[in-house]
């Protein structure tokens, strides 16, 4: 099978690609080999070739969003057969999917969405799983849409996981949703996906809460840009109200800030389950099914930003140079057969 | 009547006290008027008088943990009378509890247990309702005895809030409770309230966790500590798993050590309700009547470690000399007629 293989050159600060071909991975009990149709692209791929698991300059097949047709099954698996159209974001521990073919274990992957292409399905794993655990495991948000509105503001809402957080906040939940944009362009963006309210992220948060009337809020998702607002966030969260980030934070935090108020901070890092095998990784196998199912009933859009076209080493190279701006709007998406 | 003032010596780090005379105080519609009988002394009421909430030097009326009879209500007061025996800690941003008499609302004020003396109740209001609300609120430990049992570990637990905390692990819920103490006085301390595991904080906690068979733990309170300890509570805190503090630190946290395994972060901080005025303020009183009830029914003991008397102007400085060396074993409480 083919694979690219990512090359991280520490004095750029870049990645490289190169085509190369592998034998097709074993398999253990639980995997599944999917030939792949689609990926897409996510700030995780260049925080590993650079360095997050300890160990840098590795060559390494990146790429932690995938959907693609099942084609064999480990002795134990029980949730899906030899055809099944699938997708899922994989192991960050595991070779990821910017290949031909990958094993992943069946325990985190789901259905696929019936009503979307590969390439539309490949945007949403990773940003779905996240957002989903950010708002209903971490802050712990209410999925009863019939309890009392609870406001919740979204820092930095406009890339894949603030995309899909608005979604599932505005169809499972009662909250009000405040999404940070700070141009026109993101402005209209969260606001097609349902954000009831934008503020500007380059402003004093609290001011531009009062101005659209409200003193705080209840829960913060900060996506990114945790060490500059952090101050902001301090003074706009509610007494009792929950933090949550997935963020990479430089510096240590003034986490004072947050005790008159009896804060609770916390972290979401989707790769956690099948990093330490938690015994409830499963979670993921059904969220992503849940997810299926509202994107199948409409309740729920994809969030491709850019299809850039063919996954090849140009593509994947202009992908990451376009997401280490930090403006792109949405998912990158790349098709294997196109 | 007459108070206590207490003075900041910021070139000893001390405080002096100075008995005055002044006017009974006013009271607002949900207020009582309480006769002091005893009261019990708190770490916080030095990190008052130092500028805790930036009034250094100001001389003010410290103490907050009072138990005493209701002599006044307020205009809308329900759910007390004069004649009353209470126990309370009061509001921060009021002034505290080493006076002849004080005003506290309603809503923050428990019916003091019938069982115990005066001196007896006024150990435990502040640390009860800290550590009621670190482990219930914050941790979120479930309150179903028959749940299978979950790992607490109580770091720094010999002093006031842990002794409550043990008690209200092993009287309320089914947690394994792992209590850190690093003398022979204060591990026997611990296990005379019901501490499971005794493990030494100047250890490795990881190796003391392995030591008594256990891998991780799935909840951490810790008491004091926090900076010299942040780095081995993440390697000891299960995936998904939680951390409440009570403690000040100095410096800003490296949160980053806790992100691989999405573990949460909170703030304990029991004067939060009353500073802020928040809506379920009066969870206070209903936990403070809960407590009462598990006292008479011999479920929790008084927690005072020290009775030095009566309360003047000598005993309260030595007080907060013996507080001040962080080795005192659990309360130390005055008296005002003895």
């Amino acid at each position: 099978m083919f694979t690219f293989k990512a090359f991280y050159n520490e004095n750029k600060n870049q990645i490289s690609f190169k085509k190369t071909e592998e034998e097709l991975p074993k398999l253990n009990s639980k995997d599944l080999l999917v030939k792949i149709e689609a990926v897409s692209l996510n700030p995780v791929d260049f925080k590993v070739a650079s360095g997050l698991l300890n160990k840098p300059n590795d060559q390494k097949t990146l790429g932690w969003d995938a959907s693609g047709i099942v084609v064999k099954v480990g002795s134990e698996v029980k949730n899906f057969k030899i055809g099944d159209h699938v997708y899922y974001a994989g192991a960050i521990d595991r070779p990821g999917s910017n290949s031909e073919y990958q094993v992943v274990d069946e325990r985190i992957v789901g259905q696929k969405p019936k009503s979307l292409t590969f390439k539309e399905a490949a945007a949403l794993p990773l940003t779905a799983i996240t957002a989903y655990e950010a708002l209903f495991t971490q802050l712990q948000i209410s999925k009863n849409i019939s309890d009392k509105p609870k406001k919740v503001l979204l820092v930095g809402a406009a890339g894949g996981v603030g995309s899909i957080a608005i979604q599932l906040l505005k169809s499972l939940t009662s909250s009000i949703v405040i999404a940070t944009a700070s141009r026109k362009e993101s402005e209209d963006w969260v606001k097609s996906l349902g954000a009831d309210y934008v503020i500007n992220h380059n402003n004093d948060f609290l001011k531009e809460l009062n101005r659209i009337g409200f003193q705080d809020v209840d829960y913060i998702f900060c996506i990114n840009g945790l060490e500059s607002h952090f101050e902001n966030m301090a003074n706009s969260i509610k007494t009792f109200g929950k933090i949550v980030t997935i963020d990479d934070p430089v510096n240590p935090l003034n986490m004072m800030l947050l005790k008159m108020k009896s804060v609770s901070f916390s972290w979401e890092f989707m790769f956690t389950h099948s990093l330490y095998q938690t015994e409830d990784m499963i979670s993921q196998h059904k969220l992503l099914n849940e997810v299926s199912q509202l994107v199948d009933l409409n309740k729920i859009k994809t969030t491709i930003g850019l299809d850039l076209g063919i996954m090849n080493e140009v593509n994947l190279e202009k992908s990451h140079e376009l997401l280490k701006t930090q403006k792109t709007i949405g998912k990158i998406v790349l098709g294997v057969n196109e």
